[in-house]
C-alpha cells in the first residue's frame, strides 16, 4: 500500500483521544497495558465484518467504522458492562487517505461518546475486513448473562425491530432513518446499565429476534410464547412497508423476527419487576416492548392478537431449530 | 458454509480446555467475563494473518492456528506478561472439517502449553484471515516496554535470527528445521518473565531486527551500533545458505539483519547486569546474544568484525528510515 503500516497508525489511529486514567500504555507498543479497579470483572468481546458479507460495495466508510465498534458495544450493552477500551484490526486492500479519514472520524465519534480509548491493534495489506474487541467492566458478579430465564419471566425487547431489515431488503429507495439503522446502530449500553440487578438474561439482537431469543432460551431449555402483532415497528418502518406491494404483509411480522442487524437488546425479566423495569428504561429515554412469556414448552410460538398461530418462515427461525 | 456458525464454534473450539479459575463465562455468551487479581496490570495485543499476505496456499492449517496465537504470544513475551486468555476471529471461506480439525488442535496445542484459554471470539464467512487477541498479566509498574534503553546499554537478541527468512526466501528445498522456525515459531514467554526488572527496553523480532530494534530506539532518539558477524545463526541456517549459490553471502548478513517473521526478542540492557541476564537465560535454555551497543548517534550502523561498515540494502533497513 502507499502507506506502511506505521504510516497509517501515525496517521489516522494514533492520538486522536484524550487518555483514559486506566491506560498504562497503549498504541505504540507490542502491546497495551491497562488497569482494571479492583472489585469489578472484565467483560470482553470480539466481533468481525467482512465485506461482501457484513456489508456490501456501497457501505461508506463511515458506516462501516462506526458499527465495527457498534457491534462489540452492543454485546458488551447485553452484558451490563460499561465500555472502557478497544482494540482494532484493520485488513485493507490499499490505503485511501478518504476512506481512512472517514472510517477513523467515525469510529472515534462512537468510542468517545462511550468513553472508549482505542488502544492497540494491527493494520495490514488483505481483503477488507474489520475485526473489533471491546473491553467493559462490571461490579463483580453482576454480570448480564444468557442463562437465567425463569419459566413465567416477561420477554422484552428495547427500541423497535426489523429497520435494518427492511432497509437490507428494499436496497434502493430506502428511507434516511433506516438506512441509519442499519449503518449507523446506537448499542443499548444504557439500558444494559439499567438492567443490571433486575433482568434474568439478556442477549443482543445481531441474528434476529428468533434466533437469539432462541439462544438465550436454549440454556435453560425453556421456551416462550410471543405476540407478534405488539413487536416494536418504527414509523419508517410501517411507511417503508408501503411501498414493497403485496409483500409487505409477510415482511409486517417476518423482518421484526428475523431479520437482524438491529442491535437492540432482548432480555427477560421477573414479572413482579417488569413494570417497574420499563418505566426506568422510558427514564433514559428507552422504549421497551413486553412481547410474550417464558415457559416451558418446546421452542419459541408466535401468535397473533386473534390468539392464532403465526408460523415464521425465515431463516432466523430455521437457525433457532439448528441449534436449540 | 455447510457447517453453522454455531456448530463451528461447538464443534471445534467449545470444551477443549480445562477452565482458569478467572473466567466467570467463556464462549457462548455475548462477551466473556474475567477476573483480573489486585496488584496486576493487564497487557492485551491483536494480531492478524491474512492468506496471500502473511502465509501462502501452501501453509497448513496447523501451521496457521500455531502461528495465529504464537505471534499474539510473542508480542506479550516482549512486555513480560504471563499469559493467560485469547479470543479468536475466524474468517472462513468454506468449513472444512479436516482443516477445521488440524487449525485447532493446533491452536489449542501451543494455548495448553502457555495455560491459555480460548473465551471467545467469532467465526465468520470470507477471504480466510485469522485475528487473535491476547491477554497477560504483569505486576503492575512491571510490563517491559519499548522505550527505556539508554546510551551504553548492551543490545541483545535471544535464539538465532534469519532461519524464517532464509525459509521464506529458499521456497523449495528447506530443511524441517528452518521449515518449522517460520511455521511454528516458539514464543519467548519464559525469556520475556526473566528479563522483568533487568531489561530497558525489550521489543518482538517481527519485521526484521533493524526494523524493530529501530521502533524501539526511536522511542528515546537513539541509535546503535550493531556487530554482524556475531549475529547468531543457527546450524540449519548456515548448511541451508551452502545451496543457494552465491547469493549466499549478501544473505549470511541481510536475512538475520532485516527477514522478519524470527519472533526472538531484541532488548537493551544496561551493561553492568549483562552477564547476569545472559545467565538467566541460559538458566531457562535460552540462547542469547550480546550484538551491540546503543549511543546517541543517528540510526542504527553495522560493522564487520575488521571493523568496516556494512550498509544493508533490504526493506528492513529502508522500513527503518522511513520512521526512525
Amino acid at each position: 500500500m502507499a502507506e506502511s503500516e506505521f504510516d497509517i497508525i501515525q496517521h489516522y489511529f494514533s492520538g486522536r483521544q484524550p487518555g483514559r486514567a486506566d491506560v498504562v500504555a497503549g498504541i505504540g507498543d507490542d502491546a497495551a497495558v491497562l488497569r482494571v479497579e479492583p472489585g469489578v470483572e472484565l467483560v470482553a468481546c470480539m466481533d468481525t465484518l467482512v465485506a461482501g458479507v457484513h456489508f456490501s460495495e456501497t457501505t461508506t466508510a463511515a458506516a462501516i467504522g462506526h458499527k465495527a465498534l457498534a457491534v462489540n458495544l452492543s454485546d458488551l450493552a447485553a452484558m451490563g458492562a460499561e465500555p472502557a477500551w478497544a482494540t482494532l484490526s484493520l485488513s485493507l486492500p490499499s490505503s485511501d487517505a478518504d476512506w481512512l479519514r472517514a472510517f477513523a472520524d467515525a469510529f472515534f465519534e462512537l468510542a468517545d461518546s462511550h468513553g472508549v480509548q482505542l488502544v492497540g491493534g494491527d493494520t495490514t495489506r488483505g481483503p477488507l475486513a474489520v475485526t473489533v474487541q471491546a473491553h467493559g467492566f462490571v461490579p463483580a458478579g453482576e454480570a448480564l448473562l444468557r442463562r437465567g430465564a425463569r419459566p413465567g419471566d416477561r420477554v422484552c425487547v428495547t427500541g423497535t425491530l426489523g429497520d435494518a431489515g427492511l432497509a437490507l431488503h428494499k436496497r434502493a429507495g430506502v428511507s434516511p432513518g433506516l438506512q441509519a439503522r442499519l449503518d449507523f446502530p446506537q448499542p443499548r449500553i444504557d439500558a444494559g446499565l439499567a438492567l443490571r440487578g433486575h433482568a434474568s438474561a439478556v442477549i443482543d439482537i445481531s441474528d434476529g429476534l428468533l434466533a437469539d431469543l432462541g439462544h438465550l432460551l436454549e440454556h435453560d431449555q425453556l421456551g416462550a410464547a410471543l405476540q407478534v402483532d405488539v413487536l416494536p415497528r418504527s414509523a419508517d418502518f410501517l411507511a417503508g412497508l408501503q411501498s414493497v406491494g403485496a409483500a409487505g404483509e409477510a415482511l409486517f411480522y417476518e423482518l421484526p423476527l428475523a431479520a437482524g442487524d438491529d442491535y437492540e437488546l432482548c432480555f427477560t425479566v421477573p414479572e413482579a419487576r417488569c413494570n417497574e423495569v420499563v418505566r426506568r428504561l422510558a427514564e433514559i429515554g428507552c422504549a421497551c416492548t413486553v412481547i410474550g412469556v417464558v415457559d416451558e414448552a418446546e421452542g419459541i410460538r408466535c401468535h397473533r392478537e386473534d390468539g392464532e398461530r403465526y408460523y415464521p418462515t425465515s431463516s432466523g427461525y430455521r437457525h433457532f431449530n439448528e441449534t436449540g
